[in-house]
């Protein structure tokens, strides 16, 4: 029964972290609960023997284990740490000294919403909000890609992501969303470092849903020179793009 | 004998591609040798059924049959093709018009090197130079992270990129790196979107080797506003950056 119900509730579900820079990232962050960790000889010495606070089990394993733990699937660097998820916050006061928000619409794939979270961390953003349903889970494939960046970054699930920007607008962000179809261009947008906003980006493909758009003070899309098929950005990519122009030099001018 | 001939050689060897954009853009391109098609049935009517000019045998097989034939390590959307690699060109008289050239320095990691391509043919990149050695491989997760713009991008395989980099000096091209470890800021550097250039990009981790960045006449970094642990960016991220400034608006001013 007890089992059952910790199951039920995906933020009691313990998961795989694995790769150097992520699972060491979480190994530091002290809001993080870690239930195993598996490493190679090497990485012991040489990464984690230095490492104070360490205070879940260590096993030493061959690589070959850990490939097994993986079912071959992924690139664990000799690292594999078995960890509960970290919590999640709600819309609250603390967004309001916020200079950037990142939103996700419905992004679904592991690799580009860790992607995301890297790129965003390096920018020195803290608060990104994605969408309880039919987001990616927040998995070892993302923290992967995030490169330890998700340690650093708080993550806010709403089930209304319209509802949250409404209120995000009422505490005086501008809502910003990417969408291939306008035609005012990001480098020609005017300059928003120095203002609140919320950057929303939609999934590949299907882009910002109707709602979405409908509460966003602006759209704005990344000029191509080129109109062949397929001709798009990826999603990590056109993020980044409004990242670097919307935050990239304010402190350094 | 001649089997033993043909493998040895690279470009002679068959591969697969899968994914819908990756795949459909691979049948679409007429200097492509295409053996085998194996898709869905619903892939068939949906997209090969229009598609003109194709010569190749096509197997309508089950999408589990697909997932077997890549091990079920890779999503196929019902498409995979057998190929053969495509030609790849020196550096010659045809790069004298181009306007941005990039140069890939040891990048091993295929989704990365096939999102780079993804970027530079969105922004109307033409030519990209890789070296023939400690370089990805042009396999199908390249292909399916470069989602069709293989097909449109000019691969250079060069021995010494040192010698090539100093070959495109001469016939007027600026070099330019990125390296993390610059001064010069990306956003503060001057406009060279009018000029003739080299974007070169070093592997993730050891960035550019000293040899290529002696070759180098300018070295950029992206500025940051986090100093935390292992903060930096992907590679296909710092190239879209730098493509996104020195290519983005050529056209759209």
């Amino acid at each position: 029964m007890t089992r059952k119900k910790i199951n039920k509730n995906k933020n009691y579900t313990p998961y795989y972290i694995w790769g150097l820079h992520a699972s060491i990232s979480a190994l530091k962050n002290d809001n993080r609960k870690i239930k195993n960790i598996f490493c190679s000889q090497l990485v012991f010495d040489k990464y984690l023997d230095n490492l104070v606070n360490i205070t879940s089990p260590i096993k030493i394993v061959k690589s070959n284990d850990l490939d097994i733990l993986l079912n071959n699937k992924f690139t664990h660097q000799g690292i594999v740490i078995e960890t509960l998820p970290l919590s999640y916050s709600e819309i609250n006061e603390s967004l309001n000294d916020d200079n950037t928000i990142i939103a996700l619409d419905q992004v679904t794939d592991p690799q580009n919403v860790g992607a995301i979270i890297r790129t965003f961390n390096f920018f020195g953003g803290k608060n990104l909000i994605i969408t309880k349903d039919h987001s990616s889970e927040i998995n070892g494939s993302l923290a992967k890609s995030a490169s330890g960046a998700l340690e650093n970054i708080n993550i806010i699930k709403v089930t209304n992501l319209s509802m949250a920007l409404k209120k995000l607008r009422k505490k005086g962000f501008i809502i910003i969303g990417l969408d291939e179809n306008s035609d005012v261009f990001l480098h020609k947008a005017k300059d928003y470092r120095n203002e609140k906003k919320v950057l929303v980006m939609g999934s590949e493909g299907k882009g910002l849903r109707r709602l979405t758009k409908e509460n966003c003070d602006l759209l704005v899309s990344i000029a191509n020179n080129n109109d062949s098929d397929f001709n798009t950005l990826n999603v990590s990519v056109s993020s980044a793009l409004a990242l670097y122009e919307f935050m990239g030099s304010e402190i350094n001018n």
